[in-house]
């Protein structure tokens, strides 16, 4: 019988004894191989945070302390510590434990996450709302050292400032170094500080001398400054606590007795304090061990890692856009790259291999890199660059403003965006879908926006934006091409296929599905397949297929409000009155793609269907 | 004749002699004040940066070099040493000078600007397209200690840590302590270190020190430790150098001779430099000196203010949400107010002096407002909070993801959103302009939008607002309530008038305009005015009005895409085409109020014209 199997709460947890901790944590780490070695998942960094949530459920007690996981995404040993290790089997499957927090699937899980550097503004928010009700309860944000790269922490680490709220920020230091002051002398005075013993002595230090009247306080501010020159002696000074908060560490994450007193120290503090671990990603499997970087999310894979790579060869989009990057950045030297922390996602490797000087990741700060990109385009005086900014189609959710006041608004900026993911996202889940760029991209004002739906409208689609003016977006889906067995005749921005009266318009990887479905359904039909969805094609073909037809029928994979279909229905031109199927759910969950695309609604049959009522 | 009078562009500012810089600054000075006295604008700000404003003049060349200022309202000066003086008296006029920096009106605008806390990041982009062109030119961000709250800022600064891009931040630093540790020593050092001869001295030594083979490296590397310690131990080490970024100051910035050398400075060392100035707000208008915050941003006014304030008493939508703000935290103890910097202008003046404890100013950051709102209301273990989250609609452009996956995603957290200056807002121009919250808010699943006509509409808004589940949104405009000769029947969530078969549907303010473009044009027609716009009305007598309808039409201020129009054109229930008149260009620029309605074609006239057409 293994320990992990009695644990049905966290409280089980306090009831181990101490050797029994790293016990846990290598049977949660074997947990966690065999699910995602059968169903995939972010492997690298769960692996690597077993210890230190151990320590967490160690120290704090779920639910009345709140316990935020950045992201969302190294959730693993906490759910398995609370309650969920019977299920875990069935994580990131349909209607199985979703790969994030989800406040719906636990009460020990605080937020529904997914989206990076959300954490610390969530805790100060429940630790002020502690505050106000005197409870006793902590907050704790659990943050990797890449979601310390968006401004939203250090927003939050503002607002923390010399406040007293009891609130833990785990910041878990995996990659990077976030601290350049790191030296001996550092490490032996956390050693130091993180005992109780010193931290008590220094509280009772500093009453006594308040204590005495009058000169109290100036005493008490002469201890204040020794403490401040011997920290800066010996180089102890660390960026947060110039911030003004306290700091214990770096100490090793993966040391559960460690990270346990770290802890504990903190609670004594009764204030704000950032436990800074250092762990290793991927531990305790060896290839993850080697090359994070490639199990850090991964699909299904046998212990062979070259067969899931041969198995996985299926040509998609990104492969599409790295290809065009390297050919178009060796034609035009203007081409410079963008990413927000995902240059192979995004499909940068190679040209960032080849042009590194004109290609830029600038961490999980997807505002930054609008902007930034904007810059890029003014370029100075002379003739500006053109940026390709490639980004998952949720991240540009955080960036409206950005391309609104940066890009658009400047009138004469061209920037390319590239937006990934678009449409239904398989296994990630209900964060991670691209359902929401289009009406967020064609509300600003003067963008055009392309939604290809096969590898050859990708290139004449992204030819196009890159040659355009203004803020120019490609959308794209994660999955390959759309495949058909029906011919169309093409117009530029849209083809057409068939001649019924009843006409079909979509656009995307979705217009295989809809052309299949008006097969099933048996219906003449005209299928319309837009290439650039914004603004919408105003040639007279495309006018008179719409307003000579019975019935207008506009399909998208997207959500309804503010999508393509209502922008048709009220154009001024069009007298019909259009129906419009678009995914009425959008909270779309985890799952694999066939699932979801019938949860949506959007398979071959819900469409057919719709068609015939 | 004034040297003001003499100056056509910035070139001419390097012709004059160091004596007549002051001077130059103060004719500056006379020239906004005597601007503002007639027509208004950011007065404090733009008298504090005036000397600094003709330092950077001084030191760099325009528009070879580019100036960016952050938000773009403290460039007054700017404007009127770079070919604008003759025009200034337009200022914020239609038609005349923007009172924000604007790429259209002159080439020594870098960008069109209005939010906060992008500067650097369109630095760093226009420094990079200058490295990568060989280009001797610099990038200078002129950015406040208010914008340095905003997260952007410091996504920025990741970039720029390290690198050897040609790029000053000058830090105008008017109100609140950016770094702690200022002190005598600290003053002190910063002389030394703005002095050439000492930057010089240390370029040469560490060239020397590595120019010795082998054991260079290592001597250097002690040189460097001894300057660190050395600035630890006079409390010179600032937070910027913590993020490897070079920094001078802090020095006066009213002191023109003293800028110019730490502009100088900082070219001379090839690295991203922060120059850090003190300025004072207002300098030179005694009035504003004593109370910058009243002179921040002012209507027109005379001279003596108190007369102004009089004037300008008139009740606006904002002095009913500060009612119920008192009455609501008074009654409901869990009712906590969030504002981004903006505590005046939000209503939330006098709550915060009641409720302290209740109250949160985080700043200009208005991602972690949101997110910290979703903190409160969830609350750790017991009930949470009701937050109530005041911002300008145009700065909601900023929270799209917040409000979705903070928010909304967690299905059961309830945050009110008020939104203030929803729709056209006059003077500040294409920046503030409310009319893209529609589509955004809408697109948000599960959220619930008000938009109230008037004070009535309102007080029951914000207590369904208040009252009601997930995300709850209020938005109202800046002016005062909408006035009708008309009567209407109250069916709650909208009210009717008339009862011709041509049914014109409207939401908000300018329903006032809606009402009267009826009567004008003499059509028989069905107002109907929707205080809740999302969902749309789905009872039986609203869907009866539009389907029993010969014409539909629909009116709104706000932009098209996504808005109230489109989802009504495509809802399922409606048989009929809807006409939607909307706002066509998006881009509203500066005006009195009048005139931006009409701009828009939202006037009495313009309406009748179309509801005729």
């Amino acid at each position: 019988m293994k320990i992990l199997d009695n644990i049905t709460s966290p409280e089980d947890v306090k009831k181990l004894s101490q050797n029994e901790l790293p016990i846990l944590a290598e049977e949660i780490r074997e947990k966690i191989i065999e699910t995602a070695v059968k169903g995939g998942g972010h492997l690298a960094s769960n692996l690597g945070i077993a210890d230190a949530t151990v320590a967490l459920h160690r120290v704090f007690s779920c639910p009345e302390d709140s316990i935020i996981f950045d992201v969302g995404h190294q959730a693993y040993a906490h759910k398995l510590l609370t309650g969920r290790a019977a299920d875990f089997h069935t994580l990131r499957q349909a209607g199985g434990i979703s790969g994030f927090t989800n406040r719906g699937e636990s009460k020990y899980d605080a937020v529904t996450a997914g989206h990076s550097g959300t954490s610390i503004s969530t805790a100060v928010g429940i630790a002020e709302a502690n505050r106000l009700a005197g409870r006793d309860n902590w907050a704790v944000a659990v943050i990797g050292d890449g979601s310390f790269t968006n401004g939203m922490v250090f927003e939050a680490l503002e607002q923390l400032s010399g406040s007293d709220l009891k609130l833990v920020i785990l910041l878990n230091d995996n990659e990077m170094s976030i601290s350049k002051n790191v030296g001996g002398f550092s490490r032996y005075l956390s050693t130091i500080r993180t005992s109780e013993r010193y931290y008590t002595f220094k509280i009772r230090l500093n009453k006594l001398l308040r204590s005495i009247p009058l000169i109290g306080e100036a005493v008490a501010v002469g201890a204040y400054r020794v403490k401040e020159f011997l920290k800066r002696l010996f180089g102890a000074e660390t960026w947060f606590e110039s911030l003004g908060l306290e700091y214990i560490g770096p100490l090793d994450g993966n040391d559960i007795a460690k990270t346990v007193s770290a802890l504990e120290e903190a609670k004594i503090m009764n204030c704000p304090v950032i436990v800074h671990i250092k762990t290793k990603k991927g531990l305790g499997f060896a290839p993850a061990e080697e090359h994070p970087e490639k199990y850090h999310s991964t699909s299904a894979f046998v212990l062979e890692p070259e067969a899931a790579e041969k198995a996985e060869k299926k040509r998609t989009f990104t492969d599409e856009l790295s290809d065009f990057l390297c050919e178009k950045g060796e034609a035009d030297p203007a081409l410079v790259g963008i990413t927000a922390a995902m240059t192979d996602g995004c499909g940068f490797g190679k040209f960032s291999k080849k042009y590194p000087e004109r290609f830029f990741d600038v961490g999980i700060a997807e505002e930054h890199a609008v902007t930034t990109a904007a810059g890029l385009a003014i370029g100075g005086k002379s003739e500006g660059l053109t940026p390709v900014l490639v980004l998952y189609s949720t991240f540009s959710q955080r960036v409206f403003d950005q391309l609104w006041h940066d890009v658009a608004l400047q009138k004469d900026v061209h920037v390319v965006l590239m937006l990934s993911h678009a449409g239904i996202v398989p296994n990630d889940g209900v964060t991670h879908q691209g359902i929401y760029d289009v009406p967020l991209l064609t509300a600003i004002p003067g963008t055009t926006v392309y939604s290809p739906d096969d590898f050859d409208a990708f290139r004449k689609s992204v030819n196009e934006a890159y040659g355009g003016k203004g803020l120019t977006v490609v959308r794209y889906p994660k999955a390959g091409e759309a495949k058909y067995d029906v011919d169309f005749t093409d117009h530029g921005t849209w083809k057409v296929s068939g001649c019924g009266k009843t006409v079909v318009v979509t656009y995307g990887r979705v217009a295989e599905n809809v052309a299949a479905a008006i097969r099933k359904a048996g219906i003449d039909c005209t299928l319309a397949v837009l290439r650039q969805i914004h603004p919408l094609p105003d040639d007279r073909e495309f006018m008179t297929l719409i307003n000579s037809s019975d019935r207008v029928l506009f399909i998208e994979e997207s959500v309804r409000s503010g999508g393509i279909g209502e922008h048709l229905a009220s154009a001024d031109w069009v007298e019909k009155k259009v129906h419009v199927k678009a995914i009425d759910d959008p909270f779309i969950p985890h799952g694999d793609m066939e699932y979801l695309i019938r949860y949506a609604g959007l398979d071959e049959e819900s469409i057919a269907g719709w068609i015939k009522e």
